[in-house]
């Protein structure tokens, strides 16, 4: 089967990128800031994207785009809920985010009108890794109670991004995780990379991610 | 790009549909009982892997299929240590197991000596759910961190399987989970599904699940 699949998927992963350099080009013009946020299900990308909202909110125009691979809008209800402009893509099934399905996201967005775009991924630790939306950085939120050894069980993941944040340390007194062994894994396939552990149930370690994110939002706008 | 893509994999589910009734005639041919076990990363699929060894060695012969998507023989060895037949596949970056994998792993498990085989799938709440493996069940692990909204978003994987495990309840003092909501999302998705709450770590719940596995055993065997 993968003799058969392997040009196929080659063919789609070129028109992807392609598209993915057209909407950072579209970013970059309007001087918008952009991450792919990407998770396992659960891992806490919303609750993020609603701290990210509450702490930068006072500084910078946010905008979101929810992906979700069913018609619901539980995700896209909050964000709104906190007065952002959001976008829902339903992926009607597919396990990821592609290019083109940002590049008609963005068309409904007023991006002259934003400073920072934060793209929701769906819930997948596999499939997202290999599709390219054109935003400036891709965030891997990993969990505590996920266990240490993802790095090691979903290399491709942690290897395309530029930050890993480590969610749920307040449940690390309940759970075993060795964060040493995970951290080891985590240099083996990215070495340097920037770390956020933190919980977004108490606000431990939210001021460290969403000073990296400002400064980020500076860079692009400079 | 979905109009190049749905033929395409169709062809592929349609072929996959077939080596699965092949699995499946074999299994039953050797009186061999075998669920797939589906689940988002780290929801607990070894551990509940290990309980139901610990469990059901004395009164059945159990095997193991490990799927993973990368080299790694993290859960194999975890198994092979509990003294059971392992065979890992490695899907080489593919997001879920499919038929012709499972076909090809049956191959090299002696299946006249099997009474109960669990194939673990790769970690994935989207794709799995599309790919039959021929296994006589399918089982979703659903865990407390993960949150309470997951049948809303992952419809799909529910609907499709015969027993639903909700791990790590021991969390529930200090995760917010609504339980409630939660099944209510699993009945309009799969109505009257047998349904285990249970925790790997502490034993609870676990008397009810190895015994709807004993039965189900007794039942390809009878």
């Amino acid at each position: 089967m993968n003799s058969v699949r392997v040009p196929v998927v080659e063919k789609i992963l070129n028109a992807n990128d392609q598209i993915a350099g057209q909407n950072r080009l579209l970013l970059d013009r309007a001087g918008v800031f952009a991450l792919n946020l990407m998770a396992s299900p659960g891992a806490g990308k919303t609750s993020l994207i609603l701290k990210t909202i509450e702490g930068l909110s006072p500084l910078f125009r946010l905008g979101v785009i929810e992906g979700d691979t069913a018609p619901v809008t539980i995700d896209a209800d909050k964000v709104a809920a906190a007065g952002m402009p959001a976008v829902q893509i339903n992926t009607g099934g597919e396990c990821h985010l592609d290019a083109v399905m940002v590049g008609k996201a963005l068309e409904s967005l007023s991006l002259p009108d934003l400073d920072l775009l934060i793209i929701e991924n769906v819930g997948n630790l596999i499939c997202p890794a290999a599709f390219k939306l054109g935003a400036h950085a891709n965030v891997l939120i990993a969990s505590i109670p996920e266990g240490d050894d993802k790095p090691y069980k979903y290399p491709n993941i942690y290897r395309g991004i530029e930050a890993l944040i480590l969610n749920k340390i307040d449940l690390k007194p309940y759970i075993h995780f060795d964060q040493d062994y995970f951290l080891r894994g985590v240099e083996m396939l990215n070495p340097g990379l920037k770390f956020f552990p933190l919980s977004c149930t108490t606000g431990d370690g939210l001021p460290a991610w969403l000073a990296w994110v400002s400064e980020k939002v500076h860079n692009v706008k400079s």
